[in-house]
């Protein structure tokens, strides 16, 4: 078998579409522009590109963006105040605060002070909660949320199906499970979850129909860690050096691609696989905070 | 193999001594009681046997226990009254209203309600939201909480064992799913959970180190389902017919004891496993949502 490659650039720009639309119709309807603000604190290069890629795709779309820098020596009180700021401003509807912030900055309280309303990232417990409760007056965070989307618009409907998931991070693995095992449609899955701790973890993924990576690790999901005929979802970007490539080195997920994709029955490349989703999520999340924020 | 029975009422009272004794010194030290309300809508018997359950423990280790009774016809308007009025009250810690509420009641909109430093039965969602983030100023709900209690105390520890879970509940398959993951110490276990929609529960659970039933069906996991010396945990209570009983009934788990018991390493038995554990570690919520209400 040779996998269909999933193209995520075209899915995003579908889901992109539909949310351009989404922000015309409430201008149009009920007078409302989404608005979304990026807070980024310090000048850590690649937050900047991140903050810049978001600041663009919104303006693209319509949605009012805000952009507020503060210095990398900022306090957690004048982060706060910010945060608080936004909180109380009707013309932002979502707000999120570029990671990592500087060593001097608590996160989870900042991040704990977002109005979950405005909690565009799902990183707020309440949010947290409502998603795995299956509740849907939440958010879901953009990385897994986008990875429902391309099974979904690629016709693989995960329900009877067993993922397996290797990694348990708070932004991927943890929400990714939550969302494939609930009672909905998309979902009602059988789920695995792998991680550092888990013996030996080719024996999970080789069980799977649907292996979703997301450990860190430059090509770590071999060929033979795989069915034949599986879907693999590449969550990883690893930087490995490359004196042949112009910058020196080259993005690789944590799936060795070539070798996984002869064998399985689709998958992501990286880049343009799971990457363009995030942001495309995001977006969409805007537009569900601003409708919700204006009883729509 | 014959399995250990684990003593779920040995396990949960040296749990309540434990409680006790912080109680004691809540007093003595801080001068501060536990306080615990029950909230109970209606007249159902079964309902009123869990509430009385629950005033009998705190009395009995020294908790202050608040009974409060609604009338089965109360609106929701007086339900969130009492609720507000509870999580005013500086004498009450912790706030549990009794499920299920008659159909007028909208039980997610009470669970909102609820202040979530005083959500001991941990429904409300930023509770379940810290418990998924691995965060630990919130609550664990009783029962999964119970379970990694009765592991650890029989010397079982999850790390890098395979888990499987059959039932995704909001109190027990999710949660436990949740919990068994995280990075933490009694946990980091490679987890799978199976529902109604796996195509083939035992292909999974004869994989399994640890099983965990909660499907709420009647002897449901066989002797076959299971791998020589798995640890059984069987979360059930099923009522089935039994002529030769005093009631004309006999209660039952999710496992099919006797066969299951020949093979398995542990089982906890169905009365006197994990039955027992659920009050004892909703005596301990109610203890840490006292101290960190008093900032102790």
């Amino acid at each position: 078998m040779v996998a269909v490659s999933i193209d995520g650039k075209k899915i995003a720009e579908e889901v992109n579409q539909e949310t351009a639309k989404e922000v015309a119709f409430l201008a149009r309807s009920h007078n409302v522009q989404p608005g979304l603000a990026v807070l980024l604190i310090g000048d850590n290069p690649a937050s900047a590109v991140y903050v810049g890629m978001k600041s663009k795709k919104s303006a693209e779309l319509g949605i009012y963006s805000e952009k507020i820098v503060l210095d990398r020596n900022a306090t957690q009180e004048e982060v706060m105040a910010v945060v608080r700021k936004l909180n109380a401003d009707p013309s932002i509807h979502g707000i999120l605060v570029q990671s990592p912030p500087p060593p001097q900055i608590e996160e989870k309280e900042i991040v704990r002070t977002i109005l979950p309303s405005k909690d565009v990232d799902c990183f707020h417990p309440v949010n947290v909660g409502k998603m795995l409760l299956g509740e849907t007056d939440g958010f879901y965070p953009c990385t897994p949320y986008g990875i429902l989307v391309l099974l979904e618009k690629s016709g693989i409907d995960p329900a009877g199906r067993h993922c397996v998931i290797i990694g348990r991070s708070n932004i991927v693995g943890k929400p990714m499970m939550s969302l494939l095992v609930q009672k909905a449609k998309g979902a009602n899955s059988t789920v695995t979850i792998c991680h550092s701790r888990t013996p030996d973890i080719a024996s999970h993924t080789r069980r799977a129909d649907i292996v979703i990576a997301a450990i860190g690790k430059a090509e770590f999901l071999k060929a033979d860690m795989v069915k034949d005929g599986a879907v693999v979802i590449d969550v990883g970007i690893n930087r490995i050096k490359d004196v042949a490539a112009p910058k020196g080195y080259r993005l690789v997920g944590d799936v060795a691609f070539a070798e996984v994709a002869a064998k399985a029955s689709y998958i992501t490349p990286v880049p343009g696989g799971v990457g363009p989703m995030t942001i495309a999520m995001l977006m969409r999340n805007a537009v569900k905070a601003c409708r919700m924020q204006n009883g729509i």
